[in-house]
């Protein structure tokens, strides 16, 4: 680490967290490595997700907003685990030092940090085209964990907040759209895209209840596939179960989506980072109760054929071949 | 994670690996994240370093070695703190899919990663232009753990290895220079600058022995300030018992490089990852013990006064203001 690099780090990411009180950091930024005494009787969950420019937001995108984003994807990945965040790194490379981004880039993701209680424990400064991977340490008590393969026949399947606004935020991010009802409908769209909430709580509470889980980064779809690929199940979902906001369905309208497609297409929106999860129907009630807190809509069940049906509000399976957001 | 992207990981990451035995490893490449059940009664370390195409590895570097040399600067991180490599995981970016350079790129990782026996736990793998993160997760007994904040007035100074050869290495790959003697040390320095050793059982063997460690990525010198400022000492460096290759002793004749000069310019070099450690005069019996085994070299002092000097052969300081390589 060259000396100018360091004293970046060090202004913006460790001075501002001084005050975070990490149990079980022994040594955090400023050596070779971090060193963590975790709690006994956990487990560790680890996960890596990286945004590059241009591919995963805009560059137009507001610095504090690529910062949080770049952890909410993160814990997103804790989240579909039922992890707590317990610590993160941060691989940051940057085409040049302008101060200003940086200052708005590390509020962003420090104030998501602080949200969940955990700290930046070490990074790595890098020139070069912008590139932000960041490694998210969580804790699962022993025995737990949410994981794709455990979705069995019978489970019904749900799916947390709503789906699709992501997708018409970037729209309006890029540039494309610009909702007839502007004010309230593009702010939330726009918080939707570049301020996703990692449903940590929601994992959490999942642990006990559900049998399988995934958080939806490539498209509901796309991901319910992979935990079916993983569990050797089928699915098939209600299509118009599907949960859309007021602000989806406001510029859907507007835009004079016919019905059925504009299920289809929050289907195939990516970057939601809502779970996905099984739970067996004995579980109903429970969730139920769940609901109170945290916004969950059952959209359709498992089965033993392994393919994914999509039924129209008749009830009638249409042909239909998903295709989700390629990140590469 | 898109469906082309993680048929790439399986094919080329997960599949090499299958038959590793890493223990603790509960849920490994193919979920939202990894499940580690770490040993008890042991600490974690984490580091995380960046390696930027063009920045930090000349473009016509091949793929097993940028692979290779990826985890390498890693475990040099680990190394430096005395852990153990536990598990790692890789953020690739990179600008296009091409099969023969992934291939390559694998094997030298994974070659690497097999030597210290680590699994690649999880990753992911995006469209830009080329660069590799890599995570590394070590272990490190309970109260134990080398820092930059240790070293103690009166300790000596060691350094590993040899120093300046991967500068040369770099000149060589870069087509900047071709070695008078070639085969023999071109071959050395090239993979001196692609294939970097880890100084991981050394690292090991001084948790008993050093009050400080780290390693050598930037410079010896910048990085040896970095313990002089965490420790709040200064140093008395011997130039000339600097140790460098027979390799770089003969390039730098043949460049008639001032005698002098070929000692700062190894000190100002980078990209080495030999470990640089301080250890009271009380070790020295043992140090020269573990030297039958790992070459190092002991080349100064710490003193109080907190300067950095450096002496010539006559033992007369003189005025340098050591470089390092600045990656940023």
């Amino acid at each position: 680490m060259a000396v100018e690099e360091f004293s970046l780090i060090e202004r913006y990411f460790k001075s501002s967290q001084a005050s975070r009180n990490t149990s079980g950091l022994d040594v955090g930024i400023g050596d070779d490595a971090a060193i963590l005494s975790p709690p006994a009787g956990q487990r560790l969950c680890v996960a890596v997700d990286t945004l590059v420019s241009g591919i995963h937001f805009p560059e137009n995108t507001p610095a504090c907003d690529i910062g949080y984003k770049a952890l909410a994807v993160n814990l997103s990945d804790l989240a579909a685990m039922g992890a707590s965040p317990y610590a993160f790194t941060l691989a940051l490379t940057l085409p040049d030092t302008k101060e200003h981004w940086l200052q708005g880039f590390s509020e962003g993701l420090l104030t998501l940090a602080k949200e969940h209680q955990i700290a930046l424990i070490g990074g790595d400064t890098t020139r070069g085209p912008l590139t932000i991977s960041v490694q998210v340490l969580g804790l699962l008590p022993c025995q737990q964990g949410l994981l794709r393969s455990g979705a069995k026949v019978g489970d019904d399947i749900y799916v947390s907040g709503n789906i699709g606004d992501a997708s018409l935020g970037l729209q309006i991010q890029q540039g494309k759209l610009i909702p007839a009802t502007e004010g309230k409908h593009q702010q939330y769209l726009l918080s939707r895209l570049n301020r996703p909430t990692p449903r940590i709580a929601l994992g959490q509470a999942l642990l006990d209840l559900a049998n399988s889980a995934i958080d939806v980064s490539d498209g509901l779809l796309v991901d319910l596939k992979h935990v079916l690929d993983a569990s050797q199940v089928g699915a098939r979902i209600k299509l118009e179960a599907i949960p859309l906001s007021p602000a989806y369905q406001a510029c859907t309208d507007s835009q004079n989506v016919p019905s059925l497609h504009r299920y289809t297409q929050a289907l195939e929106a990516g970057d939601d980072y809502e779970l996905c999860f099984s739970a067996a129907k004995e579980k109903r009630e429970q969730l139920k109760a769940l609901k109170g807190h945290i916004p969950i809509t059952r959209i359709g069940e498992i089965i033993k054929e392994k393919t994914l049906q999509c039924l129209d509000a008749n009830g009638v399976e249409f042909d239909y071949d998903p295709r989700g957001f390629e990140h590469f």
